[in-house]
């Protein structure tokens, strides 16, 4: 009955949404979502924000500037001066997350038809932003380092000879979601120049990157763009408040070139004029309390612990039928089934003995891969970590059973 | 250098931000911007909800469904229920400020080309999302009672035999901005006939219902919808809380038939993931303190006071040189110069003589209107309204004799 446009005909949620129900049973330990451990958050040194910025109650109540308050820009200005960037509050936008950064910068960017290169596996949710901005997805491999780089090179080079050199291109260079894999420094520096090379902006999204708690940290691609020539113009970074004090603020941002970011204004403008003034006054006060620091060494040991444990745990109860790279940092493991066994497979049973996670075919932009699967160590305590692989165990060798009862001669 | 898409190509702001620098201007007295009184906020009763939200912190600081947390979305729908919509949960979004659902809706139905209609003049910001969406813009005259449904219903017929028919209509029923009309019951009947006959989502728009300070209340459209046999499929009621409580809490929310709803829901998926469940925690709680009935009586009694202060003081300073209709509610007085000032002349001798208000133009879809603008009543008190109006006299004269200087030979 109703016209609706082409991209919305038989709209897709995302993979995960379709595990939810299965959340709430009683004693699910789950692996599945991505998660922050609500155990962990600060909540005095945000209670205590929220009453200092509501002290200020005119600030938090009226209409706000479109690109953020000037208090929270400033706070996230230092905030990303800590982490290597130098920039200005005009090269800032604050979002609805950084899930709106990208969005906004879809929307300038791209238009139908128009190429986007994403790392595969990559968040399956950007894979939905991407396609509701009826782009062509094209998918660049990623290694235990980060995204094969070399092989983007052959992508670049065959795509500029086509003509359809990508509009960006989308990576999440630190603990990335779902794979866990940190991209490497001479790989960083050789995506710059590519960069800059094919005039292809690149989209750093960073939710994870101040959550390592092994190995020594890798400079951001902006922050590294001041030692490539010409690739300060080709780096938009975005990142966010969600992973490290809390998703409910929904407090993202993006830092950007000048005539980019000016776009993303006003594609903010109509996408929702401005966001709240109150909550960015909350996430000011709180960056501005000085607790941040403290508190990310706080929950970086606690994420390590659990990473050990999660590792430790398919170790002993998987053994070889499971292989995966241990991350040093972020919230996932990604992971492959070395058997004939299917993610999917393994999943059914797992929900029945009360263990969750996401089998790995929703990460795909390109094709499908049935065997992998990606497992968040953040949420769960230790202990529910250990059982869970437990279940996990139990889970694989029930498939086994399915399967070969499957594969004999009634 | 960058490949921009062709809606960002050479990005307009809204006309009114253009405007912004002069605010700040000391002794400045703006009838320019549609921002609520700050005087007149329940700081108290927000205070309040505030503390009672942060006592339940995990659901403030977690992730919260894409849609809406459960506990505002009931509050909305208790909310529409007294407005006379009977809706459900299900049924209800929840969004960053009505400005959101408006993206969304048009994410959804709206693609290149397509036809959209608004009415002239209508809401600037609106304007431009539809452009955004590259959609083809058709503008319905308005008249002292709303949108001229007789000539939209000549239009739809003519779209129809173009096969051309608008995938939406956008209206603003009550208290329009900038036109500060409202639509008779008799057009909103006709109104909901034409959207079942030519089968056209009407976006009704309705920030400003429950600011009425004289007169008797319409019911909504999609409260009528009922009364229309098919109507109930085509109406998305979209409203906010910007304009009763606060704009800091970018509360807004949409109300649609499921099939559309589920699409918006997918879109603020890749939007945004959700909006803030704290800053909906708080909304929420203030909603369900019952405190809004008294403080709407409040305001709505404040807001009339100072429309009728300008409604004296422009007859008084500006007599016969300009025309309005007095609205019974909202926060705009749309008036149209009778002389050969245009309103942007206007605007350059009220500035200098520290008064502001935003000339039509902006609010035209389709062709321009030089000697209309818009005032807002809301923000100035009742001695900076009389103020103000003596300051337009003045700046009127100056017009005058700068015009006939100019006509004068050398």
């Amino acid at each position: 009955m109703y016209r609706f446009s082409s991209v919305y005909q038989s709209p897709k949620g995302s993979p995960i949404r379709a595990l939810y129900k299965h959340l709430s049973e009683p004693g699910m330990i789950s692996f599945a979502g991505g998660y922050p451990d609500p155990q962990l958050f600060d909540v005095q040194g945000l209670g205590a924000a929220s009453e200092r910025a509501f002290a200020n109650s005119k600030a938090c109540l009226e209409y706000g500037p479109t690109e953020g308050t000037s208090g929270l820009k400033e706070a996230l200005v230092q905030l990303m001066q800590q982490r290597g960037v130098h920039t200005r509050p005009e090269n800032l936008i604050v979002t609805t997350g950084s899930q709106q950064a990208f969005d906004l910068v879809l929307r300038v960017l791209v238009e139908k038809g128009d190429s986007v290169f994403v790392e595969q596996p990559t968040y399956s949710t950007n894979i939905q932003a991407v396609q509701a901005h009826q782009a062509q997805l094209t998918a660049v491999p990623v290694t235990a380092e980060g995204m094969d780089v070399q092989a983007l090179a052959h992508m670049l080079e065959s795509a500029s000879a086509q003509g359809k050199t990508p509009k960006l291109l989308y990576t999440i260079p630190n603990f990335s979601n779902p794979s866990g894999a940190t991209l490497s420094l001479e790989r960083r520096m050789r995506l710059l120049q590519l960069a800059v090379q094919y005039q292809v902006v690149l989209v750093e999204d960073d939710p994870y990157g101040g959550l390592r708690f092994a190995g020594e940290a890798v400079p951001s691609l902006m922050a590294l763009a001041s030692q490539v020539p010409g690739a300060q113009n080709w780096v938009v970074h975005m990142s966010s408040l969600s992973k490290i004090v809390a998703p409910g603020l929904r407090v993202g941002w993006a830092v950007a070139p000048e005539e980019i970011l000016k776009r993303c204004s006003v594609a903010k403008q109509s996408a929702d004029v401005g966001s709240s003034p109150w909550i960015q006054g909350i996430a000011a006060e709180y960056l501005a309390s000085g607790r941040l620091d403290t508190h990310l060494a706080h929950i970086c040991a606690a994420y390590g612990a659990k990473c050990r444990a999660l590792a430790q745990g398919l170790r002993q109860e998987l053994g070889d039928a499971i292989r995966f790279h241990e991350p040093s940092g972020g919230m996932f493991v990604w992971a492959r089934l070395t058997g004939d066994i299917t993610a999917a497979e393994l999943l059914t049973h797992a929900i029945a003995r009360g263990v969750m996670f996401v089998p790995g075919a929703g990460f795909q932009a390109d094709g499908t891969d049935d065997f992998t699967l990606r497992l968040s160590f953040a949420s769960p305590t230790l202990e529910e970590v250990a059982q869970g692989c437990k279940r996990l165990g139990e889970a694989m060798a029930a498939a086994r059973a399915a399967k070969n009862k499957q594969a004999q001669p009634a």
